[in-house]
């Protein structure tokens, strides 16, 4: 298919050169458990990825477990065993934002133990007061070790998360925080001593890593985890078993670095694109909604919504006029539902008909101008309908 | 380091030609769940594979579920939520051999359910009277639907189990059938009817493929995983949540296909070496003891145990004269400890003392005498030793 405008960076980036060229020089490497020379060699390319992507974040290698993806990462911290310095007795609740990622929603370990839900804004902020709000109910419940889960940038409308502020929240209510922060690495700075979190999920293929990688940070009041969810060899640090993905890992590594050293540029770079394209969606269809534009966002991401849209037929037909982009997230199953995140900040009757765009540092002008002409033919057929329908 | 000599395929076997075609033509893949151009080339590039790893062994596709390596497909098949048409009841004990890998001995997830060990013998077998025997205790308990999980093949001393026979004995007592198959994987044919399994464990790395991708084979009795090890979206149909390792996953299957393709000249010609190798080792130390010779093995693997040697430093000495072995499973952390494979055999004092030689399609006969003259040089240092105490 020639000459195709990927705008779907944020369902997964492509891959970044560094990172394409450390998994070509890792796919020949041995076992990193092995004593010998090839073991060893492994083993070094594992301990540079954990360095690079330690610095892209502001942590130390010791802190970063490695797993095979986001996913993961989210289920093996979201459990009550969760061990602090001052605290070994298990979490006893959990606080979930109402626009996580179906891996936090579904994915976590709390079983029968109460889980309060904080409730987003129709801006997409998870405002500070909601999670006091929800950790008031846990407490209400007796819950007196919370956990709360919220992301740092939605993966549908970009929006960044008040996540400092609801961490100081937090760790003075005897609680622990985690943030989901996939779709933050390369796009926005990252520290996570800045956002003084408890436990950070990073993803590889959200960053230009290969797919198969990922990572959760373990902030420093985190002492121990005590239920990992892959046991059997030690291999990191007994946290998850496992022979290491030594090539997606290396890729990740790579990547890491890369997103990050060429990030002030690149988010300069993907803001002007997504200006142009708002600007360009806006002249053709004045009534759409810009989601979450009110609050800060990711540079990279544009969630548009048009009452009477549908929203999976149009991804389609931008997908015929070889645009990829997507209805909400892609993460589910080849499905294209409602988008339970726009729903839940206050737009249900927007939730089936929300386009995402998402561009990176090397998307063009070119690419966008593209959207912008397959925007025109996908309004004027929906106008068309409609004053056929009136 | 010029002319190394790799013997320790059973740690990590090097990446076959035909798995890194398919990881590079990967590398570029979307996201699997997109709906757009994009997404449906990478599913199709996982449907490929999924067809690839389902012939190598007998299964259909939609047997197999994807996991990021064979640890974590222990973890999700050991589970008491297996629902069977028949019986969706949970599990209620488990049965494991004495040899299995630590996936199995520390990853299932039966909790504070009752587990037994099954022995094994002085030959490396897991007879069919051991698990019988550990049904026994389990039934004693008041267990009435039992999971029995027995490795088809062991790594350390490649011995072949009689699952087909475990099975049988297995289901007629109402219990279901794991078999972590990894080693067997391109070694032995690998038949998951002819095993008569429920779930087969399958790793990438093993066989050829690249790290960071494994599989769960479901046999035809399963009707439910109900208990996921990792939940968020639906991918696998719902039973392994997360963003598909793409280029790990088409390298499986690549590698799979090939490990099968080449498979009965492959077995004869590592059987060959094997044997050369045995011959050389024992010439030099006729006392040292071939672990498992008196039962079926795979064709490539050598537990040779010398009373009085140190296993771990014999691993450095021949690494540093450019010969890469392992004592016992290198699945650790970077640690060489006594095998407790070994020692369950009934040899607790050669658990320190076994070393692991284990080839490959590609190995020479060279890589072979290599590794006899270390073991002279071995030997004539430890005899050396042994004189001077005497």
């Amino acid at each position: 298919m020639a000459e195709r405008a990927y705008l779907d960076w944020n369902a997964t980036a492509p891959l970044h050169e560094a990172a394409r060229a450390a998994v070509l020089a890792a796919l020949d490497a041995g076992n990193p458990s092995s004593v010998h020379a090839e073991g060893r060699e492994a083993r070094a390319l594992v301990e540079r990825a954990r360095a690079e992507v330690a610095a892209a974040v502001g942590a130390t290698p010791r802190q970063i477990v490695f797993t095979s993806g986001a996913t993961e990462a989210n289920a093996l911290a979201l459990t009550p065993a969760i061990e602090t310095a001052d605290d070994a007795a298990p979490r006893d609740g959990l606080v979930v934002s109402a626009i996580e990622h179906p891996s936090v929603l579904r994915g976590h370990r709390f079983g029968a133990l109460p889980v309060e839900t904080a409730a987003v804004d129709r801006a997409g902020v998870v405002e500070v007061a909601a999670v006091e709000g929800a950790l008031a109910r846990l407490a209400e419940k007796g819950c007196r070790r919370p956990l709360v889960s919220v992301m740092l940038a939605n993966n549908e409308t970009g929006v960044i998360q008040p996540v400092a502020g609801i961490a100081e929240r937090v760790h003075a209510a005897g609680g622990l925080v985690h943030v989901d922060a996939v779709q933050a690495l390369g796009r926005i700075p990252l520290d996570v001593r800045a956002l003084d979190a408890d436990l950070v999920t990073l993803s590889s293929h959200k960053a230009g890593g290969p797919k198969g990688a990922g990572a959760l940070v373990l902030g420093p009041r985190i002492s121990h985890l005590a239920a990992p969810l892959i046991a059997g060899g030690g291999q990191e640090r007994g946290v998850r078993a496992g022979t290491e993905a030594v090539p997606a890992i290396a890729g990740f590594g790579a990547a890491a670095a890369a997103a990050v050293a060429s990030l002030p540029a690149a988010a300069a770079r993907m803001s002007g694109l997504r200006t142009r394209l708002a600007e360009g969606l806006h002249r053709i269809a004045p009534f759409a909604v810009e989601l979450g534009a009110e609050a800060p966002r990711l540079p990279n991401t544009l969630a548009v919504a048009l009452a009477g849209l549908a929203a999976e037929t149009a991804v389609i037909a931008f997908d015929l006029n070889g645009v990829a982009i997507s209805a909400g997230s892609a993460c589910s199953s080849g499905k294209v539902a409602a988008s339970p995140v726009v729903a839940a900040m206050g737009f249900p009757e927007l939730a089936g008909s929300t386009l995402r765009f998402s561009v990176g540092p090397a998307t063009t002008e070119a690419e966008i101008d593209r959207a912008i002409g397959v925007w025109q033919t996908v309004v004027g057929a929906l106008a068309n309908r409609q004053g056929k329908a009136a």
